[in-house]
């Protein structure tokens, strides 16, 4: 039997502020160059390259940001980008993108991932996606639905963990667990008894599974959702249909909608660097430094002067001079509208920022 | 007798970086809306109205910056704008403007200020300078070379002083005082004796003389650049020769090629506010704060937002906003082509980033 082909699915929904400037309304965070020279929803497309070609990509978005993917991923097809009339959590869109994969291909494997998060290397990362897929769809072990659980190296309160039970085995010589719970974001003191513990992952957002195997779950564990996406398929495209179906869905996030509920998780163990980058201070923890520890996050036009100074995170774009003068600890972040300056221990606050301008001068958002 | 008409030579010669990167070679500090809403050679301008009328307002400014000048003060006539071919400190300036001026009308009163100087209330100064302009054509106590003394409030070592002497009298209402001598930039300890002693003033570069006294003064006192200067007057415009002249006039400062040897120099006394704003923390000092001690010099388009930031002074042209959040003490200014960072009290070493950029990345001055 010849292997089945893998589909990934590209979550690029998401709209934050927590990098504000650089990220806003008409430009989120997956569509940044923040993660590399290229914008983080190119470098996830790029990580897949050799495994999953461009005509096996779909990415789930925002009606507002289909342009923003064509210009990203010029290669992908048109019929491969799925625009979500709102957004309604990552449940409806998991949902989505398998059945439209099963209509292409019922016996695909299929990865999700977020768009915006930074996975290195990138070899280690197709590694353990092709452990996943063959895992997946390995009759003799019966599938079942894989995500990776991320092995933490500090009490992170920022994630959702993953508590893994028993190794079932190996794929590719990785290890496979099968799940005991999905647990929210603790408190600092659980997190640090699960590094204590032992067994617990970061949950990453990142499911494979095969076709088969997450239309059954779907059609078992949230029947709702599954028929609301029925209709959608069906009416092929009429976009009055999708717009009313859409609605209606269940907001789920997938974990609570499928994974917590279902009998066959199963869990793979990233040990290499992933990062959901999640504020200034995480790029800045992820980016290479200078030897005085600054970073700077530029386009090529861009470029950095430091006198004197520590522990910066400079990000800008377009062609001028950041220069930094004898401080220390700061994210410097230049765009075309604004200017933020913030240490980088406080960069949580830049949503106070985006708060005040949201009521006085939503043109600078 | 009616009494001689005034005239304004307005020294805008100046280039620095000490400004950068609002200020650069190409539009230096005089241009710059620093000290208001308006460019700083504006206000200097604007600070004269009602005294003297553009026609016959001189501005001795760099071949360079012609056009500034003319963008800046559309109503000054073409003729009025003397173009020196290359910087020679600022007597051979004064010397050019006296013996043009004196072409003109030989009973004028004249007025030599620089163009980027801080001077509050605009009421005081006319005041000031009527009083001066009166007592310099005065028969009857024979004129004088006048010049403006600052009163310190601190023992600043970046001025220069001048010692007065006996009160002379009164002039409008003002005193004027016969000058001891003047006393280049001292040590903190002499400055310090200065402010103890008192008599002391800043010298600020200030000066109002009758025609025919400036005149008698260049002859006598700097007769070598008196002359080139009335080569330059022959040539009625011919650039060679004023190129040629210009080159090989002694580059002294008018304070020491006259003021310092003139007999007959008088100091009127400025009580209100006077700064030469030679640094951002100079300009953060003279500037308006808000509640947390924030400055915000902008144009119209750009605005500030601060979350729990401190003392900082924001610099900014154009539409957009800066965001500072939990930063204290900060220089931040934006232009079209760089961003600089700084402690306000480091503001000194700005020079140190135009000095990285002039060997490397020129662009940016």
């Amino acid at each position: 039997m010849t292997s089945p082909s893998l589909y990934a699915v590209i979550m690029a929904g998401g709209s934050g502020t927590r990098f504000w400037p650089a990220s806003t309304k008409a430009r989120p965070k997956q569509f940044l160059p923040i993660s590399g020279g290229l914008p983080m929803i190119v470098e996830t497309f790029r990580r897949l390259e050799g495994l999953v070609p461009a005509e096996r990509v779909l990415v789930v978005t925002a009606g507002s940001q289909a342009e923003l993917v064509r210009e990203a991923l010029p290669e992908l097809p048109a019929e491969n980008v799925l625009c979500e009339p709102m957004a309604r959590n990552t449940a409806p869109c998991v949902a989505w993108a398998a059945h439209e994969i099963a209509r292409r291909d019922p016996d695909a494997v299929q990865v999700v991932l977020p768009a915006d998060h930074v996975i290195r290397p990138a070899e280690e990362f197709r590694a353990t996606l092709v452990a996943a897929a063959e895992a997946a769809a390995d009759p003799e072990t019966g599938g079942g639905l894989f995500t990776f659980g991320i092995q933490p190296d500090h009490p992170a309160t920022g994630y959702g963990y993953i508590k893994a039970a028993d190794q079932l085995g190996e794929s590719q010589g990785q290890a496979v667990f099968s799940v005991e719970r999905f647990v929210e974001k603790p408190e600092l003191s659980v997190a640090e008894g699960y590094l204590r513990e032992g067994g617990y992952f970061w949950n990453a957002g990142i499911f494979v599974w095969h076709t088969p195997a997450i239309l059954a779950a779907l059609a078992e564990l949230t029947p709702e959702l599954d028929a609301g996406i029925g209709r959608i398929l069906e009416a092929a495209g009429d976009g009055a249909v999708l717009a009313a179906e859409y609605a209606e869905l269940p907001a789920e996030p997938v974990d609570i909608a499928i994974m917590e509920r279902a009998a066959d998780v199963r869990l793979i163990p990233i040990t290499y660097t992933w990062n959901d980058v999640g504020s200034w201070k995480a790029l800045d923890e992820i980016s290479e430094k200078d030897e005085d520890g600054n970073a700077a996050v530029l386009d090529g036009a861009a470029r950095l002067v430091t006198i004197d100074a520590k522990d910066n995170l400079a990000y800008a774009e377009g062609e001028h001079v950041i220069a930094l003068v004898g401080v220390e600890g700061l994210a410097v972040v230049r765009t075309g509208k604004a200017t933020l300056i913030c240490p980088l221990d406080r960069a949580q606050d830049v949503k106070r920022v985006v708060q005040e301008l949201e009521g006085d001068g939503p043109e600078f958002l």
